[in-house]
Formats: C-alpha cells, sequence, structure tokens
C-alpha cells in the first residue's frame, strides 16, 4: 500500500485490506465535546461494509460506561464493548497480572479509573476527593500513607495536587513491591474544543521526577491494549487500521502491534509537523479527518 | 588531594587549600527547621581560620532576606549577602539578560520567587494566590493568559495545580520569545525534617513535559550561579570547596564549576548511594557531616 495521501485508490485498497477499524476519540471522532464533521456517515458506511469498529481512547477521565453514554449524546451507537479506555487497561492490567485483592491502589486521576478499577473488583482511593486535601509543610509534621497499597494508576487530573504527588511517591517508594502504572503519557490533550491542556503524561512525569522511577503504561502506544483486545476480539492486526491524530501514540501504537495506520490532520498533529525533518513517525496514509474516508470511497 | 573519605590530614589540606566553602543548607547546615549537629561549631571555626563562607540552596520557597531570619532563629548569623538562593538567581537571570521591566513574569512556586523578583523590579504574579483557583474543563470554557509575560519561572510550589500548569504552558507555548526558567530540578527534597518530599524538578517535569521544551535552570548544578557568585566575590573556584549532601546537584554543581567537593552524608545521598557501581558522580572528599571537620581539625 502507497505512504502518503489518502486517495479514492487508497481508501479502496485500505477498506479492503481491513477487517477492523480502530479508532482514537479526542481530534479524531470529536473535540471536547463536539462532534467532528463527516463522523455519523464514515462510521455508518464502515459497519454497513462489516467492518470491526473498536473505539480506542487514551483519555481516562471516564469509564467505557461514561463514554458509551458521550457517544449516544453525540447521536452514535457505540457499546461498552467496543470501547477501550486508559482507565479500562490499567483495571485490566492488574486483573491480568492477578493483583491481589487484598491489596488496595492509590489513584492520581479522576473517576475513570475509580470507576473501572471498582468494576473489577479492586478497592481503591484517592482521585478527585483528595483534590481537596492540602498539605502543611511545616517542621515536625509527618505524612502518613496506607501500607497496604500495592499499585499507583496516574492518569489525567484536573485535581492534581502536591498532597496526591506525595501520597503517590510515598506508596511507590515505600510499599515494598508496590506497582507504578501510567494509563498514558500524552503531554497534552483536547480537554475542551478550542484549546490543548496538559495531559496525563504532565502528572506521570511529576510523579515519575519525583520517585525517580519509569511507569508501566498501559495505554497506547504500550502493546499491553492490543493483546488484551486481541484476547477480546478474534482479530489480526495485520487485518487492522488505527486511525489518530497523534504521531507518538496513536500512530506509533499502531505500528508497535502491526496495524495500517490512518493518521487524521483533525487533532493535535499538523501538516508541517508529519512533513517536518525531525519526525521520525510516519504513517501509512494521512488525510484530513475521516469524513475523507466517505468521500473517496463514493467518488 | 587524595579522594575519598575525609581524614584529618585531608582535612587540613582541604582548610590549607580554599579560601571559600560554598554551603548547600537543606541536608548541610539544617533538616527542615532542625539544626544539624555541630554546625554552629563549624561555622565559627572556619570563619576564624578566615575563611568566606556561602550559602547556596536550591530551595526557592524563601527569599535571601527570610533565609538570613531563618539562620538567626536557629542561633546563626548569617548575612543576606552570604546567601545565594535558586529564587535569587531567577530574578538576577533577568536582570543580566536586560528582560524587559515592560513585560510580566508568571510564576509557578511560592513567596521567595515572588520576593526576590518583585525586589529586582519586576512585575510578577501567579506563585501561593493562583493554587486557590480552580479550571473547569467544559466543552465551551477558554482560559485566558496574560500576553504580556515574557517569561515563567518554575520553582518547588506546594500550592502546585492544574491551573498553573496551564497558565505557565499558554504563556511558554504562546507568548513569543516567553521564557522558560526552573530555579533547579532536584526530584525531592528535605521539606521537613522527618521526610523527603517532591522537589522543584517535579513541577519543572510537568510543565517541560506540556509544553515539550527544557527550561533554562539557574540553581545549582547549573553554572550560573557561580558565575553570578564569581561577579559578586573577588574568588577563584579552584580556591573554594562545595560542601553538599546531593550528588547529582551540589557535587555535580561543584564539579561542573572547578570547585573541590565534600558530600557530607547528613541528608538525600547515603553510603551505599554514593558507593553503588552506577554511580557516577564522585566527590573529592566525603564525610558524615560538617561537624566531622572541626572534629579532625581539632586532632
Amino acid at each position: 500500500m502507497a505512504k502518503g495521501l489518502l486517495t479514492a485508490d487508497a481508501a479502496r485498497s485500505l477498506v479492503g485490506s481491513v477487517d477492523a477499524f480502530l479508532f482514537d476519540c479526542d481530534g479524531v471522532i470529536w473535540k471536547g465535546d463536539e462532534l467532528i464533521q463527516g463522523v455519523p456517515e464514515t462510521l455508518e458506511l464502515l459497519r454497513k461494509l462489516g467492518k470491526k469498529l473498536v473505539f480506542v481512547t487514551n483519555n481516562s477521565r471516564k469509564s467505557r460506561r461514561q463514554y458509551s453514554k458521550k457517544f449516544k449524546t453525540l447521536g452514535l451507537e457505540v457499546t461498552e464493548e467496543e470501547i477501550f479506555t486508559s482507565s479500562f487497561a490499567a483495571a485490566m492490567f492488574l486483573k491480568l497480572n492477578n493483583f491481589s485483592p487484598e491489596k488496595k491502589v492509590y489513584v492520581v486521576g479522576e473517576d475513570g479509573i475509580l470507576d473501572e478499577l471498582k468494576l473489577a473488583g479492586f478497592e481503591c482511593f484517592g482521585g478527585p476527593e483528595d483534590g481537596k486535601k492540602n498539605i502543611m509543610l511545616e517542621a515536625n509534621f509527618y505524612f502518613d500513607h496506607d501500607k497496604s497499597v500495592g499499585a499507583v494508576v496516574v492518569g489525567l487530573d484536573q485535581y492534581f495536587n502536591y498532597y496526591k504527588m506525595q501520597y503517590a511517591s510515598l506508596c511507590i517508594r515505600e510499599n515494598p513491591g508496590c506497582l507504578f502504572i501510567a494509563t498514558n503519557r500524552d503531554p497534552t490533550g483536547h480537554m475542551t474544543s478550542a484549546q490543548e491542556w496538559p495531559g496525563a503524561g504532565t502528572m506521570v512525569a511529576a510523579v515519575s521526577c519525583s520517585v525517580q522511577k519509569e511507569p508501566i503504561v498501559v495505554g497506547k502506544p504500550s502493546s499491553f491494549l492490543m493483546d488484551f483486545l486481541l484476547k477480546s476480539f478474534n482479530l489480526e492486526t495485520s487485518r487492522m487500521c488505527m486511525v489518530g491524530d497523534r504521531l507518538d501514540t496513536d500512530i506509533l501504537f499502531g505500528q508497535n502491534t502491526g496495524c495500517k495506520t490512518l493518521l487524521v490532520l483533525s487533532g493535535v498533529t499538523t501538516l508541517p509537523e508529519l512533513q517536518d525533518a525531525s519526525n521520525t513517525i510516519h504513517p501509512d496514509l494521512y488525510t484530513n479527518s475521516v469524513h475523507d474516508l466517505v468521500k473517496l470511497l463514493q467518488q
């Protein structure tokens, strides 16, 4: 398949050679809470052509259930089973690694992570609640922590603070064998439609710096999510296409796992960035937005 | 001079070969608000021997004036002119680089940075005040920022939050030529006597990840502080000894700038860490605490 701009021929060849499309959400399906133009028609056409659709997002703020509701609000019928979030991936990572239900999970992140952990049967705390807590950096203050915490999960957290940074650090540093899990390391994301905001990567960078240790990443571009996805569906990665707006997560994830890759320019990555000499990540194909797939296939 | 444990001979040779001692504070002079044993006697003896004493701290939470008060509270007579903080270094960096007084400075940090910037004549905002501000990550929310901000200074900040992370990111990313200055990159520090806490490095890591840019570091181990210090005093680095408890800031700073180096084990670094095969930073000499200098010189 030719590398480069998506043409009518390339679109037909792509659709003919894959059984499943994996879509990133933010910057591909929507921006903040606004649907990107042409998405409903694209998904409808691909479903008609018998393609399996999977939605893979690094955004850990919501659970799969909450994402399914968001799709519905935007007029799209997508089931929970078709959605893979990095919050769900964190819970599945613990499950597949036989994390003891006797141990607790400390969460630097939002409700999506807490919800998925609870659904998977794990006891967890932290999250938005600890965003209200303050630190007293005074002479004889001693900050205690729960010794039964066996994993810290760090994701995007608009309630991030010094309290959580220290709580997470103490668990990772002082509880023997405590896991340090990052939902993802995206530096930024379109948390609102108008602007980019600091992503989970910023919280992960802060905690990682504090404990001087690298986390286990479960979201894109880590292959953990794909391994889990392949276990859930009967699919071959060579017959999948990853569609995303980020080179360092989506496209790298697709390449790391052996998928075909399609970059859309409706999100974070711009054409000059893609074509810049310093860029080392090249998708198989690129186009302005997923809408082009429909337009080109109908030519 | 022999590399290794400080002996009576090595102590005499060291004191004979230097005119000035540069002391790190946290982990060398005090831990949190507790004076480390033997410090008054050590400083007194070195002053008697005619040595110049300089106190160089990466901790940006206080201004030089506030540090001078802290020394007094602990029973030590140290003038403002003998103190070099990373907050003061940030202000001096802007001054020496002719930062326009028409422009503003946004501060991710505490009062020490705001105070030093104001003393140097710069208009600044942010700091603890912005620690009370919240973000609304809602659909049509647009986060505005001051286009006249020409520098962002990031230091240790117990009031760090998502608001400041985004404010700093917008200034650095969108204001043409906006400087990104880090007081220092220490991953941790003894903010209280009982425990280590996340250091300025964690805030710097978060902002640096968000903007995908490296900061200008003005504190240790950057040589900026030393260049400024040499301009202020008539000293030669080959006749100085840097005394510190951290390999990656204090000892590296001393080595980067051509000083003799003495590691004390009264703070962050342990003997096994110093002697670990993975450690690449080796001080000229090491000992338990500064008190040993007095004990050995009086043998």
